[in-house]
């Protein structure tokens, strides 16, 4: 299947980027990233035109990139500014480059039409470093397709059989049994919306708990949404059993996904916090246990993608369970994004808040 | 070339299923085995039919296998007993499940018709664990099909040439000039049977007999027998020169080779000798020698195989000679069988006694 | 692309030639290499047309090579000589041999016609073992054709950006700068010709020139040849400027090129040079660093041809520059040889020498 195009990915986070050219493929295209001495992000293909070695093994040179094997070089416009031993440089020397914008410390890559990169369609992320919440950011990879990763993401029944460590609920509260809401909001975001009243708290969350003392009972409330192509958050709140809703811990945990290639996907994450913002021991260990968490999905998304590649016709779900009406919505959504691009190469379609900045409305289950 | 399915072959030993799932792939398919709080082993498709994901991730709840993703339970019959979130399960929510019976320390399965998996069609391997025998087992991984090392298990003249450190006899006396006689016993066993008198004894066979004292010279048979789809043994006797051949050390090698893909094999192997059977120390060493003498093999047919993987149109033997007489017998007397089968899915053959305990007549090459 | 195959080629040096088989696959075919008990140098097809398992994991008996699996042997013709378990030897119990000659210690194979392999066709390497040079050799393996190896050697305008440690000038003097005359000598030979007067000597050089003191300023030229099917000479010399380019120091660099497949390569190289012949430590410090040299072309090519594979359509040059004049003819050369080859299998192009043992003429760019 091929990918939706009109859309700010995300590249990189922004500190990735720096003089030395990052290589990074994004949608089956090799691309690399670097900063002019001005300090600005550059996005360029990845692949001198003249013998196809990769110009990321190169290195920068004023402000354009030197190719490694005969010193080519192309500036931050993608056209050829020199080739040693000649003076003329025919039109054909150049290279794509692609529309490259910096916010909320994540560089922006628009892969589709240049012309259609507007930057008010880029995702408004606000939590990432906004005075009040605390963040943490962080990478990994999937050798698992971009739609595997969301389909997990918003079917968080998993979490009792893949996070019993951190974020999970034990089998005698088992996350499924709680009924989920989903639902598309206007017809451009899939929710996925589930309250857990009087529950235990599983490890990760009476961490975040800790500034009430020792809590054996919490409510909590987690609404998962997508937005197409990749853009997945999940909006988590935990209090105690009789302290106010609006008194909440509220986790936003942004999961930015970007398709390496059909099988294989960049998993960028930020998770922003509300409570105990100032302590940064807490924010180290929260960033070290959701590594972990995704981790653990990682292995289990890995082995499914192997599975599906070895059995060419089988698609998924296999079987339509309950819990699987978000994920399936979600690729009804994108399917249907995708084929609208397809038909007209200028459709963009804007993506909306993910949330506002208070706790969710509690949405019953269908 | 698929494989032959109505009859039971190894999937394990006994001693390999546990309550946690083990994962194996025979014949091509994913199965998993455990075993339930009764101590009844299992075999089931090693696939939730939800999102594909190997079941083997999960683990046993009660006697039922909970899948690690989603938390869906398949009960020993294969039927789902359990989907998180809802009371309605599907009817298409179940996995294949096989016949598994335990015999001899060793789990079979019947991967064909199921009900024509009668217990009585399993091969009689008695000397493993019978009084006046001792046994020892071990399993090896080969990365060559398994009608390549039926070849190699028909075929004992390259015993000179690979085991010479074990049970090959040197050039001098090199096997292959000890006539075989091979032969079709009742149309259902391939049997390639050598007398070598009067020879010096190999590492192996020395240690064996050093209840004699030291010798010098030996008697020693080797009849080795194949059943489709995969039952072996190697039934070798040896007894120094001047002493009665009822009195020989016997060996009874059981290979029993079970398809993992049309390019490798489980190799799993029983080993009986009738001297020495409370030495615990020489069946140790003995056990470590043919772990070694087996790997010698491995090597070998590994090479075989991606020799013959990267040579499409070649078959073997590319060249007929004498000692291929018992391997090409095997390999007709599978491809009947197979095409029988084939012809009507209710075609069994049923295993013939591999041996008596006594030993074999000695017969002459044709 | 099909390989020229009506040529003497690299197929090991001497040196590695020994009573143990080596394996060496040669445009994609598997070949053995032994020598005789009077010491003759033997090619041999590496399959034994018997069970199809290499030859070389077996031994040399007498002068033959005995198979490691049942023993069959094989004799310098390629006729078997022995199977044991019978005394006759079917006529197509054979592997294939190939013409070996030895000479400037190097074992050259002829993989065409074998009543063409004129031993008067083997290029002359004079300058290996020859009075008055000294001499130092070495082999690397590339994943890379011969022709990207080839482009490679034939626009040394990468040695700026490749080699600037040890024989490339900066970029205030990149070789790309100093004009290249591009030729076909007699239609047989394609050589790439600079001249670089009054350069400062890159590290290599200023080292070779250690005997003329401290020195500033170099005089250099650099030819490089290329022969099909894959003969390369870079012909390189320097001289202190004021000094007469008859004292030059002069380096002849042989890349002596066999593919193994379409898309790797053996890489025999050997660099006579002609001053401080009897300084050993001179001579190891120089092959040390040609060794580090090629790896650094190593390391690209490699990446060059992981990306043209992933692009099958895309061919090379992408872009035509100036530079790649010699390349370009190198291509169409090796194109005309094999195209008149297949037309005929007894066309053989008959090398020529690749340099006098005087400094070449300063040929002007065109």
């Amino acid at each position: 299947m091929p990918f939706i195009r009109n859309a700010w990915q995300v590249a990189a986070f922004s500190s990735e980027i720096s003089d030395a050219p990052l290589p990074r493929r994004l949608c089956n295209q090799d691309i690399l990233f670097y900063r002019t001495s001005a300090g600005t992000a550059v996005a360029m293909e990845d692949l001198c035109p003249h013998r196809l070695v990769p110009l990321s093994l190169g290195c920068r040179r004023g402000d354009d990139i030197e190719c490694g094997y005969h010193g080519l070089r192309f500036g931050p416009p993608g056209a050829c500014t020199l080739i040693p031993g000649q003076d003329a440089i025919p039109a054909a020397a150049k290279v794509a480059t692609f529309p490259l914008v910096e916010r909320w410390g994540i560089a922006w890559i628009w892969l589709g039409a240049a012309d259609l990169a507007d930057t008010a369609l880029i995702p408004e992320l606000e939590w990432i470093g906004k005075p009040g919440w605390a963040t943490g950011t962080g990478y990994l990879h999937f050798k698992a397709g971009h739609q595997l990763v969301t389909d997990n993401l918003l079917d968080l029944s998993h979490e009792t059989y893949i996070h019993g460590n951190t974020i999970g609920n034990g089998h005698d509260q088992s996350i499924a049994q709680y009924p989920v809401h989903a639902s598309i909001e206007g017809g451009r975001m899939v929710r996925a919306h589930r309250e857990m009243p009087a529950i235990a708290p599983p490890p990760f969350f009476a961490m975040l708990l800790a500034h009430h003392g020792e809590v054996h009972e919490i409510n909590r409330w987690q609404s998962a949404v997508f937005q197409p192509p990749g853009l997945n958050m999940t909006d988590v709140g935990v209090y105690p059993v009789g302290t106010p809703r609006e008194g909440a811990t509220m986790l936003r945990v942004m999961h930015l996904l970007t398709p390496e290639t059909e099988e294989s996907t960049h998993y960028f994450w930020a998770m922003a916090r509300n409570s105990m913002v100032d302590n940064d021991a807490l924010t180290h260990r929260a960033n070290r246990q959701v590594d972990d968490t995704f981790n653990e999905d990682r292995e289990i998304l890995e082995r499914q993608q192997a599975n599906l590649r070895a059995r060419p016709g089988r698609a998924l779900p296999g079987l339509a369970v309950r819990v699987d009406a978000a994920p399936m919505q979600a690729r009804r959504l994108y399917a249907s994004v995708l084929t609208a691009e397809q038909a007209d190469a200028s459709v963009v379609v804007a993506p909306v808040r993910l949330a506002t900045d208070q706790a969710p409305v509690a949405l019953a289950a269908e």
